[in-house]
């Protein structure tokens, strides 16, 4: 895929999105809404930072780099790579905000493969690039692998949550669920690899457990650009069946203002 | 959508997807194999009635029937009804195959909306279509109400279960895996509405716990048709990310072979 | 078992339970707080109404009743029944306060038992009170049937929530979690059928989900009055391994001053 | 606790228990089949390996072992070390049979206490041996700290799969259920720490979900020899409520004969 089919993509955030638009929704500017798709995000109100997650879902070698998983399947890994620096500007703004809790996701099997459905397993070697086998960055999607970690651009800090999971979806066969729960944390900012896999899958399960979810989608990327497309047009289906689309550009807006109340605050405490 | 869409669509089970395609893989043709694209389907050889289920996803008049849900939200219902005719013949031919178990699925919430999600009942309210409300179909997405019920064309026989399911997903809130289970069930067989919300969430929750899944094409619908596609496009990825992707014409051809050799069988006993 | 047995338990919550008890922490009565064992019930200060729920699990004729499940196994139902009539009382309290969620489980199968586990049912017939077979109170353990119905003198009222469960714990295959989670629900008061099955494993599934909980000893009861004891026993090690134990007296103390208060404050609105 | 009552203890395998106890059940002894109470198990025949795995429970330093979490709450080690030995014994029997999957799991929190329930860590505090502060063996119940790894003499091997868990029940937030997937395994044999916590809620939850399972009384062990007693009762209660009861002598007499046959078979393929 060529680069300016991106630039095309990069402008999806602030255009018009099919259908069906809430006529005025997205056009409210509250101090903590995100502009959004298909409404002003979060649904209740404004972002509290405490009671809400920035999920980095998947953001490996595997999926995004040099040598990884995509790559060896034949995708373009540019479709994916796209989403690293931004992603990378958010997560620096993000960490600027106390009470804000960062959670990464890293897709990967056990190296005894115990945790691999022979059928997930099969799959990979149909495609020449079987789960466990010897890769260009070690064994392909096997915990530990260099192609498993998480790209150094986006190195998790110490203090920073990360869960390994063995499926697509972030909620099935993981603590994520408690740990959210543990933390009170009802609204979920959603990023990663890949759109149409991971991510969507993530989102779903949240969604359904009622989770209130925001999708990023500068912050994402798939190895096929119509499924990245597709799959943020599905959330906006029916007043936004799976939640809300936005950029990190929208997102930092409100972040920005969020960090200044709250440096304002620690001020005002400092000086009395 | 005009209706010469779907002819478009009706040809995309024998025709060629995006990529990646295993070469050979879906031209092989074993008995109790269905064509199927990537991979001629199951994974594991050949398709086994008692392990096998045929999942009839949400078919309600509220999904896809006059005066329901979508048809409320200003949807095109008939990009969703065209399942109906394939799929009621596909039932057809099931129900006589001894073994095959046939599980429906019906989203809608309890009368009182204790599983309604406070985010999922303010995004009805805010296209129009408030859950719990009164609509031209009763209230809608409640439990027991006209508009909730299966369509009269597919209604199910006794014996045949069917799964209430608050979420998109079938597998969050229900006892569904826990039925599968019970009957040694692996292999889904996936059809329904719509393709890229309850379908799909169905297939991403069944594929991550190792069930082995084919969705056809023509027994399921959407709400806006690039959704249908890129739903069914993402299944192939990565050899099939998901499971595979066929017609109901293509898995009859197989069934037809297993209902008569099941005749066969009985004869053979019978005569002995 | 003798009546007077149950002399004995009735004095146990306010008795000393073997160890190890945390000097002090029953002791204190903030208003609100619950005395309870090992501590004072909830640990994060006081009952709050609108967060939390009483459980009413599996007050069945087939557990609690005449001709049902537990009599046909030859089981003595007064050790069972014994825990109507404090429930009863209770929740005419929890009526009276708003905002208080009343929550039923029943324990049962399908028509079709289709979710019943083969070993269930093998056990169940190894007993002679095969599950699904005719016993005098219609067939056992299956949903719509007379032994499956809540006793009488619990009936539940038009809008509280029941929760039809196939397994013993009350969170697998179910909608509880998505239920609570609605409600902003995070503690649980739980009574019903049978200590040591039932209840105990709801408990330890919603303890590890995070959920706050308080068991009620004399609206609670078992088949067997060392394993009513012992259940209850095992919440308390380790500081409240599962949570704490009380009596309905105890808890009911705290309801009334929470309902005195909430007529006070409805009055003194009305009087503004 | 003094040894001799664990004296009475260890023959409770072979001795009657309580009720109801079907006549005959536990009598039969087809080849393959363990003596067991309720019943013999499992209760579809003969126990066949590749379809079983060995539990090994929560068997660390802290629960187990000198200056853990259970000698630092002031509880008698000795109750729960007592299942070191016969546990090792039957571990080096299972290792000799091909096909038979052995599963060890820890209890334990992340370095950061993102996985810890606010509750469950203020009850740890209340009795003097809060999780995540300093103790004799490490930082109590944490990830990688001394107190958490599995006590040597049972140390895992290479290939022998271990599920790290938040909870008492081993189901929750973990892969335990896909990897029994994955491998096709049904059958559960529970050993470790402790019967009447980790090892009965995990035995619950997979009783649910239909696994069949049978726990071992020698190789299991609590901090209460009445909760102990207890815990294992009421598995027998209702014909087998949770499974079937027995030791370790009565298993490996059944797993030495499949050893010899497995041995018998191999050595005949050698000399065809």
């Amino acid at each position: 895929m060529a680069e300016h089919e991106y630039g095309r993509l990069s402008a999806l955030g602030n255009q018009q999105w099919k259908r069906p638009r809430p006529t005025g929704a997205a056009a409210v500017k509250l101090s903590g809404e995100v502009v959004a798709n298909p409404y002003a995000w979060p649904y209740d109100g404004r972002l509290i930072p405490s009671r809400t997650a920035l999920l980095v879902l998947d953001m490996q070698t595997d999926f995004c780099g040099k040598s990884g998983y995509v790559d060896r399947m034949g995708y373009d890994v540019f479709s994916t790579a796209r989403a690293i620096e931004p992603t990378r500007r958010l997560l620096e703004m993000v960490r600027s905000i106390p009470e804000f809790t960062v959670i990464y996701t890293r897709e990967g099997h056990r190296p005894d493969l115990a945790d691999l459905a022979p059928n997930k397993r099969w799959r990979s070697r149909l495609i020449g690039a079987e789960i466990g086998t010897e890769g260009p960055a070690g064994r392909i999607l096997v915990r530990g692998e260099p192609g498993w970690q998480i790209v150094p651009q986006l190195t998790p800090l110490p203090g920073e949550t990360i869960v390994d999971k063995p499926g697509k979806g972030s909620f099935y066969g993981t603590d994520l669920d408690l740990i959210l729960r543990s933390r009170g944390i009802t609204h979920l900012i959603l990023t990663g690899m890949t759109t149409d896999v991971g991510v969507q899958s993530t989102m779903r399960e949240a969604n359904d457990r009622g989770y209130e979810c925001l999708i990023l989608e500068d912050c994402t990327g798939a190895t096929d650009i119509d499924n990245h497309v597709a799959a943020l047009n599905m959330v906006t289906m029916q007043g936004g069946v799976f939640g809300a689309v936005t950029t990190s550009d929208q997102l930092i807006r409100v972040l920005l203002r969020l960090s200044l109340e709250s440096a304002r605050l620690t001020e005002g405490e400092l000086t009395i």
